[in-house]
């Protein structure tokens, strides 16, 4: 698209979300309820341009992506379940989060509004482009698509179709944009003075472009090194299926185990036992010298400390304790999620209040570090940043606030001059 | 300072937050009360230190900046009373935000905690380096103090007493560090690794600078390009005194007004009597055409619509109705704060809902945009963000959360698998 055409559809998008913004909650969901059935109504249509992307993909992409690729009945029952959750939910836009009188009848209210404009680049799943797009209409958000390419028929049948919907309502469509190429993406990027946040899904090197390339602020992490403190009072009959659902239930998911720290003290106990089920599972373990002389594996290497692996490997490591094991946590991780083993009070609290991510978790999978397993709805990303948003990102995180001041007359002159005085009494 | 040993200070700040994090209410509140003793105890020492940044200043600087550069019995009561007033606080870290029963027992809490280490850049103020020192302790954050350069010595000197208080706590003063020159500025932009946010404050270049700079989130502002809309159904005894008291009560602040919009249909009303008020208190009005059809005025070049004057000028403009200011407003205005003078209902809601900036007032002067003023306790700085924190923040605007899930062994196999179901019950 060329540049000046393309800035100024940006800029239309910002205006259509102050309308979006300001429109009822029915209007909304009515909206939101529009889509749900015409994607029923239409999905003939979106089954065939999605069965186009999976012929076109076949061979070149691996199975596991190839099923998220997959858009068929149980997808489209599973995001249609998910629109009709979002109507259910009441309305995120004008919570009354502060109201106080400054002095009398000098009303200030602190309002819930939407972020505004989001940028939202995410991976070839088609059912995310339906989530992505019900969750800005309910929060009030523009937002500009950018689907993984090997979703691209599939992207432009259900975009399509959702516009049409959008179309029939007095919302409009103007609030959603679908880009393509990675042109487009380099422009938004440069588009901070209309655009307020970028959601960036995907590798660790694109989410890293996207962070180094803007002024936007960003929402998301970069790496995913998540670690399993196993402690000296560890249950052992816990750990290790623990241990092991956290590494091979879905190895390349960012919340998976990288790093397994082990306390000394029962070394001897479960590594052996560990050993055995990652073997039986067709996982590779790099171990440090220590465990080495316990069990046989592969030699952990520097860079294999705190590594990203994403696959059917895994780090081993002893500490000497719980203290040792929080240090090397918060210098070595991404602050994503990390969690103790143990059945001791104490260790446990230590751990967290000291362990600097974003999910701390006691005595269960890091895999639980997610959206819908935590009760948010959909999620948006997860985030690693201490600002805004931390960890699953659900509805909330798409909302920002604004002050609202309603006074009579009132002039600061008057207050700094001692005529008048402030009283600040809450209200809410 | 040599990189290597300033990078480890950096690093040992953010491992001494951590502890700070983790303690008790009553040894913060302890170590402030400490902080409030020693003040008074040391203030001749910290007046003397003062004087030599008065002297070295004088002839330099303005009398408004003098003023400020000034730390006198008056200021330093200012900064006691402010300390009381956060020892009364409740504590921020540890607030339970969330809570929630995924399955049986298996409890997930969204808990408060601190940011984390925050390079705070302020104007010659030594009142502000106690007051953000204070809020730090309070919220368990470490700060890298970085205070206007005509106060060095007045920085040092409340520096000293505040690290020595702190040093008779079991705090200790190791997450505090001040920094004086601006290759340590430079340097703690690039520690994205250790610190999470940066607040600057100061000029405009100095803001932008940061953030072009730096990959860690700034809260802040550059501009603060104020506007005043004066509606057809303003209330003439109120609009001048407000949009007097916008401009020349503090020309120099970032929410002083600098563009106000007149809606035509009173122009010949309105105009006349501004033109007088400006004229009394030496305020140069830029108008554009239809505004010197009807006073005598600078004409209102392309580079005066909505400029940041920050002095005794000020641009005016005719509109047609509340629409057209509102969208020249989010146009071409800051997004920090924009007020309308109306006794219509309709207008003042449509400009409530549709002006797209942190702080939108009714029928009071721009200048109320101050945390104090709002009633949120000292204020680190103005946020034209929509991400984390918006307008005045204070000490919410320096928490985060965390994410603690407790379990008895839960794995995400049992629930991908269907054996077990999550229920998702809200406990808080």
């Amino acid at each position: 698209m060329e540049k000046e055409v393309f800035e100024n559809n940006i800029a239309a998008l910002k205006k259509a979300q102050l309308h979006l913004s300001a429109s009822s909650e029915s209007v909304r969901n009515g909206a939101l309820r529009l889509i749900y059935e015409e994607l029923e109504r239409d999905k003939d249509f979106i089954f065939a341009e999605n069965k186009k992307d999976l012929e076109e993909a076949k061979g070149k992409i691996g199975e596991a992506v190839l099923g998220r690729l997959k858009f068929d009945e149980k997808k489209l029952k599973s995001v249609r379940d998910g629109i009709l959750d979002l109507i259910a939910l009441s309305d995120p836009i004008g919570r009354i989060e502060e109201k106080r009188e400054l002095d009398f009848g000098f009303i200030l209210t602190k309002k819930s509004v939407p972020i505004g404009v989001i940028g939202m680049i995410f991976e070839a799943r088609p059912d995310a482009l339906v989530q992505i797009a019900a969750l800005c209409i309910k929060s009030g958000n523009a937002v500009i698509l950018k689907g993984g390419k090997e979703a691209v028929n599939s992207n432009r049948a259900l975009f399509k179709v959702i516009s049409a919907a959008l179309e029939k309502t007095s919302l409009t469509s103007a609030f959603l944009m679908l880009i393509e190429s990675h042109e487009d993406v380099a422009s938004i990027l440069k588009m901070d003075k209309y655009i307020d946040l970028i959601i960036p899904r995907g590798s660790n090197a694109f989410v890293r472009y996207v962070m180094d390339n803007t002024r936007i602020p960003v929402l998301g992490h970069a790496d995913g090194i998540c670690s399993i403190y196993v402690d000296e009072y560890a249950n052992m009959d816990i750990a290790v299926p623990i241990v092991l659902d956290s590494k091979i239930q879905y190895p390349a998911a960012c919340n998976a185990v990288e790093m397994v720290l082990v306390n000394e003290k029962i070394k001897e106990c479960f590594l052996p036992k560990i050993k055995k089920v990652f073997n039986d599972n067709g996982v590779i373990i790099h171990g440090d010298e220590e465990v080495r002389n316990i069990i046989e594996c592969e030699s952990l290497g520097d860079d294999d400390l705190f590594k990203e692996f994403l696959s059917l490997e895994v780090s081993i490591k002893c500490v000497k304790d719980t203290a040792e094991a929080i240090d090397l946590i918060n210098r070595n991780g991404s602050h994503h999620t990390d969690a103790i083993i143990t059945e001791n009070a104490e260790n446990k609290n230590l751990f967290f209040s000291l362990v600097d991510s974003a999910d701390v978790f006691a005595n269960c999978s890091t895999r639980f570090s997610d959206g819908y397993r935590f009760g948010l709805g959909a999620e948006v990303g997860i985030s690693t940043s201490k600002i805004h948003a931390r960890g699953p990102v659900g509805l909330n995180g798409l909302m920002s606030y604004k002050w609202l001041l309603e006074g009579h007359g009132e002039i600061v002159s008057d207050y700094a001059n001692g005529k008048k005085v402030f009283h600040h009494k809450d209200l809410v």
